[in-house]
């Protein structure tokens, strides 16, 4: 249930509100825009009665949710929530390119591909310092001293780094050097992970699952929102079918979908998404042009010797020429990359 | 096996290759454009020799094909394949837009409709008079006097009409109406079908089949080509997946692949590939960022009562909307629409 | 909309309840077995109103269908189709078990491999005189040759024979040698076929298309039996998926699930489903332990070198074995085969 | 790479062969069973020559392994793996079999269904104490004080208990109650769970991913493995497919694949691959027909009244009516329930 606060309510309106919401036995969340919507959340042997809100003080209208998630709708929150990351602002005009290597493969490697990455244009850098790979025996990523070659790179470059965390238990550990946290795919279910990640309050880039439908995205970032982390980014990155051209078939569609149904910020993953590098800007374009608020691109300076996803990583020409491309699509739909 | 003539050869020297195939018992099929090249096809029990084929005169260089279609193959046919159509070029610089009703409902609303697009700046008018349905107490299209409608509508508007035909035996009739015979995706593996369209000389608008993979779907527009009908397009109109927010997953991917693999024109069909009109025009601007030659998109001018598909039909103002749109993203990638 | 008839009921009650239904704008099709039931289906401007029918002499019961099929619910027809074939009858106590080679490859080797099967317990023979394939230059069977030679390989066996028809065209004329025409995946949506295949008095076997859902199955089946066709057997042969250990994915729940919804006997195709000889043997169980009404098998004589499918299909004795395994788990479920 | 030792081999040969491949950066798995095997696995920049190992004393004969897992590969383990889990053998002919709620509600549910099952022939307690839900408003579980239930049915009933595990910092803690160490399909690429459960000495039960493929499964046992942890079994409960007739597709093939490809013992969820209770039946006997080596159903005393998935549980006579018809298709199959 969603309630819209009237404008000239008051704090002690909405302590109010949410006084009742305990004590019918739900969870209360407040959002405060320009106008303050409160949430309501959880299960309770009391059912829920608008009528007893809507005759509160300071309240003028109160919504039966329609979908199963709330926080994470578009009818909690009707603008594209933003957020600032060193200097740039997630959700607005400005499309997010966040680029740089699957791994993290040394000090130099990361700094020289940062230093890259931001010279093409690039918003942020990524890098991968736990790796999930799916052999026990394939390099599973340099662990905390990755960490602190991106966060060398960030000092180098001023790009804010965005890595995945695996264990609920590194959450903070990871926070300490990252920008932004990265739940991959594999975790998108990781109801553990989701929950730790809900109490940090480092932004989070949260990516589809392989076999996850739209609804299943936005259920996980409800868990993310509802441990009070309101900085979360959905992304798609390909979902598993019967084709197998490609690596994974990069689920258009779901871009204009999240973008009715949800106001968190929306990017995409061409990289995974095709699996090949050729194929990567043609699919970059187009997630532009359907209204991505941004793009994460693996870049790799030498891709045949790279560690892990060579055959989907851009050269840093390559990815420069994607740059001018990807800001040529986004001028055509009002926007700048 | 694939055969390029040297610049100096002559007719005869291809002759001379054309006999030796068929004394090996393959076919031959010969492309002229600045080169002319041979393809070999079929299958015999005498294996093929490329030696005995490099040694001829006329003969430049033999290499085997390295995928199980010839015809369709950029190896055989390395620019892509354009071919007039009313006025306008497929393949060519600017970007095809075919639009219309799902169905052909009446003569005044096919007349009205194609006026309505042709205004917007489509290019081609679509419009059903066989309807494959699912359920056999649906409606089943008007047949000939559909077409007959259709016929109508080129001569009011000029624009060209693009039906489908889903019997093989009126294949014939139908090209008598139409200026491109599509072939449905419930019948992109319907050889008979397949082996009649390659026998006419009117273009053919292939849709993938929904669960067909890529390849599948150049291995059925062989069948056409081997047939000797060269004026295929290929079209992209969503997969089967588990995602169920959409009708279709739109296999944005399929573009670029399908651009790397054939010479063939490739069409994108967001109406089917969404099934909701509101997500339309974000995947056909996505569509033309990835490279697209061209656009079928289900207009009609009141999409509530429709009689079929209305829930996924632009109305005439989306359309015009959807239009500009996609001007812009085309010249965004050097074209125009 | 049903109407069952009372028990009391007479041709003249029948008749006034169609002549109601005609006058309303729709079909009906009356099924005659214990009790008489009339089907009302197809669309009219008239609403139909159950109270009209159900005030009529002789009418027992009116009610509305939950499903968009009707002749193919056990709603309609709550007991198992059965329907003889040579001696046999499909839908009863004992498997159907149909084998034979995916191709009918000559004359001595259909007649070989049909003594063989029948040697081993199968009560039909399966043969492919046209043969669907995904490249144009593949072997596409031997035409009416190849139905010569089944026919005479009933001769000698007494096995009825199940082949493929693809055109519409050739209803007729595959229908004067075969027992039962098969109408192939690819083909479970070309209307035109299910169309002419409704009009024919020859058992029907419907294959599952292979992105299929069990519903479309059914609308297909309803397309043949709208025609007057009530002799049809549904095949379960497995769809796509994104795994790749196995050629499809072999649906097993669809055989519970089909047996609840419809009266039409259930067939299971472990071969297609499977695509490797060595997991042939156990999904033939499972199907049969689930409630299969039968079976359809690929067995050639020498694998290695069969023109189609020699990698799914059985030795002689592969299949011996197979029938014995297949026995007891069918006593098991209180069947035989 | 698999080294197989020679019968007189001694424990000093072992170790020096051991020796050789730690030297060359690699690490080994000794498995002793009639004859001792040696895994290496992982990676190294020395090549591993074969030729090295097979002259060393003892060792008998040296083989590539052809597939990325080898601690979980047939060819590593040529006998099905058994293990001993209180008073039944896991992997012998008497086909396990897991039953009980989806979720421990209380105490007296608990037990009282544990009596149930075990009384209608039920051979170990399923239970879950720790929920992943897709909702994080959704009862997400009782925690260890539901384990403490469980660990009592268990004394009351002498069932062992087989319950999940989430988090991989609570694997210690499951296991102080736990019998068997349940890892979710949404955790099967959970590597730090995986690696947890791995250093773990539990039995594990490794449910499919409802998008992974066989491979993948056999790559998260390997994880497992290589932890030390060799009582693996694994548990196909259904893939995610385009069929909506019911809640997952239950993917017969792969368990005469996994029976082929490993000698894991492998498990069947008909409850979670159907999601209807009417279907459960037909799928247990299949399974077992197919060849599985045990069954995991859930059984609710009042299912309409279930925490989570009532839909799909059985009722105890219900139950009890499934173990029947399963006990006559094992014994088709020469086995026992």
């Amino acid at each position: 249930m969603i309630i819209l606060m009237a404008g000239e309510s008051t704090t002690e309106h909405v302590a109010a509100v949410a006084a009742q919401v305990e004590q019918d036995g739900y969870t209360s969340h407040v959002w405060s825009g320009q106008r303050t919507i409160v949430a309501v959340v959880g299960h309770s042997a009391t059912p829920l009665t608008p009528a007893v809100y809507e005759q509160m003080s300071g309240v003028e209208k109160v919504t039966p949710t329609r979908v199963p998630y709330t926080l994470a709708s578009r009818q909690f929150h009707t603008e594209t929530t933003q957020f600032p990351l060193n200097g740039c602002k997630i959700g607005a005009d400005k499309v997010l390119v966040i680029a740089g290597p699957c791994s993290v493969e040394g000090r130099e490697q990361i700094i020289e591909t940062a230093c890259a990455v931001k010279e093409a244009g690039a918003t942020a850098l990524r890098g991968g310092a736990f790796k999930p790979r799916t052999s026990p025996y394939s390099f599973q990523g340099h662990g905390e001293r990755g960490l602190q070659w991106l966060a060398e790179a960030r000092e180098v470059t001023g790009l804010p780094v965005v890595t995945e965390v695996m264990d609920p238990h590194l959450v903070d550990m990871v926070g300490q050097y990252a920008d932004v946290l990265q739940v991959g795919a594999r975790n998108m279910q990781n109801f553990t992970l989701l929950n730790a990640v809900g109490l940090s309050r480092k932004p989070v880039l949260l990516k589809r699952g392989m076999s996850s439908t739209v609804e299943d995205l936005l259920m996980a970032a409800e868990y993310v929102l509802a441990g009070g982390n309101h900085q979360v980014m959905l992304c798609e990155r390909g979902i598993r079918t019967f084709e197998t051209a490609t690596r994974n078939t990069f689920d258009l569609n779901a871009i204009p979908v999240l973008k009715q149904l949800t106001h968190l910020p929306v990017i995409a993953d061409p990289s995974h998404a095709v699996g090949k590098s050729e194929y990567v800007e043609p699919v970059a374009r187009a997630a532009v042009a359907a209204g991505a608020d941004g793009l994460i691109v693996e870049v790799h300076l030498d891709p045949p010797n790279a560690m892990s996803d060579g055959r989907q990583s851009l050269t840093a020409a390559q990815f420069t020429a994607m740059m001018q491309a990807v800001r040529r699509v986004a001028a055509a739909v009002d926007r700048s990359a």
